[in-house]
């Protein structure tokens, strides 16, 4: 680099929609005039975001990997002085078809595009595929084989895209060896709880390594199950954090090679977590096309968390909250779950569920009655056809309220309290739950949960005096076994050596296999941990082994 | 080989559990006890049959793949005077843990495992591992990288895992350049329509471009959305095939190298995806341990084809038909419903939902009333609802009655007519349900499906005077368009240039992209075509393309 000039780069952290093209294509063209009226030479994008990411199967449609490179082109065009690195589905050039029962194709790779000039001067393809945990990317994409090195503003820069980096070696050591001043990593990594803090050591042991300093440009948004946090960065040659964007919203973070920028502190912990729920609820509304969702409040903990978020999410003038007592349903609870509603600002509908219980036990009455089990599920199964009723009737999504810890050992009702199309808290271990509650709670000058919620025995209060502790084990000891069992994938014996009591870890184990198939029917839910049910976790639901 | 001496192999074609790692032993053991009594020299067993295939993250789990290891090695005992091969996850040694948010490895290879004299006296490594479609092995499996050639009875041998031998060239060519005479091929090769001549065509291909035999030996029975066919064979080197044993059943089959052997006759097409589906409700329903099942009978087409097969699958007598009418049921509906059910001579319910339609209204009456397409999924629920009552009261397995058609569009109600454990027709084509149930009843002395279900226009009959044909396309060019857009992932415009017309085709995708949320709560169906819904089929809720 001459003496006394300086490369500006622009880390553009956007939140596209997967398959929206055109709007992507705008958003990105939007993004790139933003860059430039800040004087930046180079805009970096993050991974995939003209297609969006993941798309899944979307990424075999050759008309679809054609379309987004037809809009690349034209993005070229938007500022053809600026250098620009935009991530696209690169079609692989006359991919053969496989065999009938495969006749799609690996069709593409997944790259980088360098704009500059009004056309697309160079292309990185991504050469390490992720295909664990939520990442099937073997499944789509072939692996590009070489390093790749572009000059902007007289600086040699190496682009690497996301895993690239992840591990020492080619191509980011590819890329040094042949002068790369400085390495790209644009990247859709998604968030689970600490991940920010994970990327950075990362990223700050790989820049020391390497010798040379680091722009990490990442997504932002919910897409589905995932939430990508941003959090985008710059590291310099000696591991030091330089610039830091924000976490779960659209940055520009604009950094000068050489110096320090905006550094932005990371939330806690449990803001953290609350703030990925958030997005996860208002992406998936937003971009599903919906204007207005409903929740189900029974006065219990788990969907006075789930209104809370909503409410958080888009806004308590497009929440409707649902109280739908039963006979088994006590004052304090419906109590509660009217105060909520109230503190929160929201709309409420009170459907007693009685008629409907009566008319189910006269219908199944010649036909071995309506008792035990069935009679409890039948209520929640009411509730649930209510709030599709209203769903129905209004367009509204229902959020379904179903903690992690009862997810994994199936204590819910298929088609009941599990009804809705978006779970926010189906990755949220019940002990989670009620810190985030008194968190939230505790941030409010009027807190919007009752104290009676967080303090009171939970009940499913589908029977008189029903407690969920007269069915699971404390949620304390469940939430440890879960720990260890789902998201650790520790053995039977294993957990029983690192002093879990025995009979507990069978009794947990033996529900959690038993769930399966409820599982597999459930709506996807937001993740936050290592190991979440849906992308993440995969098992068979014919499935004997119990360990 | 010396002269008159001959090697005598048995295809061991059996039917194992995914994960009953303790039940696979026993079934393999015997296996070989029958192969030793028929006088075999080499017992050949399917790819991943002792811990079942596809176990998904099951193999990722390191206790499971050492007992599976531990499993091998006492198979070894069982009758060392012969060769067994025995296909097996076989732990990675030392496997490196990955990072923190996969935890998980890549922990085994797909191996198969030679024993003899009482050990594993040698292993080969799948080389060629599939990753598209149902496929997931590169998730799970480390690639091998050798050929493997074993000496039996002085024959040369040469070793292959499934998709090893799918495709000119290595491990196969270098088996045979290494002096192999004959090629075994244990495989997991799952059923699509017409899946059988396929392999027999690409298997003749490759016996004489490789100038060896090739003994196919293929998994059989179902595993949630998979059925294997069995159809296992052996091919001479000029191609031909000199044996094929059963299939979509177990089966032994005896051939000796240089003879021609038993050869079945393969079923006819529409035998041929009746048994796919009858094997596949069977064995969901004996693996997971149910001893019933139920089916809610409309009177309709796709009911009545469930029906008709679950009474194949399981027997009349371990099948309930519940028959719910509403005000909007017709008599002729109603009372071929019943005519069903006698016919199959299975115990029948009637429960009229009315009582429950009108619980709703009152209840919905204070919130918007219950009008419309609310007032039409409710009813559809108080169905589902009622079954799963008795599901829970009686333990039995419900199956859900919709078609491939329907499932593609959403025509059908969440928690509804989708509500179920096992969705047997989900991947059936409404064409091929006419297909298949006029074709049950043409080999049935009494047939058992009454013509007026299979002449009468389709209806839901959740409101008066209502037929399919109000809200979809016929049926017949409905289907044409879902072939080209789901199956063979052809783009808008491709559809129209076919010939297809464009307000139709429109409609049609906008129909199937708008429906991804409901298929994700969809209960599992069976895999007959060359893409189902599901595993295969992976496309994003959130997503805004259109082609």
């Amino acid at each position: 680099m001459p003496e006394g000039e300086k490369l500006r780069i622009a880390l553009a952290q956007i939140n596209p929609t997967v398959g929206d093209l055109d709007g992507n294509e705008r958003l990105i063209a939007d993004w790139i005039g933003r860059a430039r009226d800040e004087g930046a030479d180079l805009v970096v994008f993050p991974e995939l975001c003209l297609p969006g990411y993941p798309a899944e199967d979307l990424y075999l449609k050759h008309h679809f990997t054609e379309a987004n490179l037809a809009a690349v082109r034209r993005l070229a065009a938007v500022a053809p002085e600026l250098a620009v690195l935009v991530g696209f589905a690169e079609p692989v050039p006359n991919a053969a078809p496989r065999r009938p029962d495969a006749p799609h194709r690996r069709g593409a790779y997944n790259s980088l595009a360098l704009l500059r000039g009004g056309e697309i001067e160079q292309v990185h393809r991504k050469n390490r595929l992720p295909n664990y945990g939520v990442f099937d990317e073997v499944r789509y994409f072939e692996h590009g084989t070489e390093p790749t090195v572009a000059a902007v503003s007289g600086v040699q820069i190496g682009l690497t895209i996301c895993e690239d980096l992840w591990e020492p070696g080619p191509p980011g050591s590819l890329e040094v060896e042949a002068g790369a001043q400085l390495l790209v990593n644009p990247s859709g990594s998604p968030y689970l709880r600490g991940k920010g803090r994970e990327r950075e050591r990362m990223f700050r042991a790989r820049a020391r390594e390497l010798g040379a300093p680091i722009v990490f440009c990442n997504l932002v948004g919910g897409q589905d199950e995932l939430v990508f946090d941003g959090h985008s960065l710059v590291i310099d040659a000696e591991g030091e954090i330089v610039a830091r964007a924000r976490q779960f919203d659209e940055d520009l973070l604009i950094w000068e090679l050489g110096g320090t920028a905006r550094v932005e502190k990371p939330l806690g912990d449990l803001d953290e977590v609350y703030a990925a729920l958030v997005t996860g609820i208002r992406d998936y509304v937003r971009k599903n096309g919906f204007r207005h969702v409903l929740v189900g409040l029974s006065g219990g903990i788990d969907s006075a968390l789930v209104a809370v978020l909503a409410a958080d999410a888009v806004g308590a003038d497009r929440l409707t909250c649902v109280v739908m007592p039963s006979p088994h349903s006590s004052e304090e609870t419906q109590g509660d779950a009217r105060t909520i509603a109230r503190k929160l600002g929201a709309e409420l509908i009170e459907l007693p569920i009685e008629p409907a219980m009566r008319a189910y036990e006269e219908i199944l009455a010649g036909a071995g009655g309506l008792e035990g089990v069935a009679a409890e599920n039948v209520q929640a199964r009411i509730r649930g056809n209510l709030l599709m009723a209203i769903s129905n009737t209004r367009g509204s999504l229902v959020l379904a309220t179903g903690n992690k810890s009862e997810t994994s050992v199936g204590y819910s009702t298929l088609y009941g309290d599990m009804a809705g199309g978006l779970s926010p808290i189906k990755d949220v271990p019940k002990q989670l739950v009620y810190a985030l509650a008194s968190h939230r709670n505790a941030a409010a000058s009027d807190p919007p949960i009752p104290a009676s919620v967080i303090e009171r025995a939970p009940s499913a209060e589908l029977r008189p005096d029903q407690r969920d502790q007269d069915s699971l084990p404390p949620y304390d000891l469940l939430d440890r076994v879960l720990a260890g069992y789902v998201e650790r994938d520790r053995s039977r014996d294993e957990l029983v050596a690192e002093g879990l009591p025995e009979e507990v870890v069978d009794t947990v184990l033996a529900m959690v296999n038993r769930a399966e198939y409820k599982r597999r029917q459930s709506a996807p839910g937001i993740r936050i941990t290592t190991k979440a049910f849906g992308r993440d976790r995969r098992l068979p639901i014919t499935n004997r082994y119990e360990s």
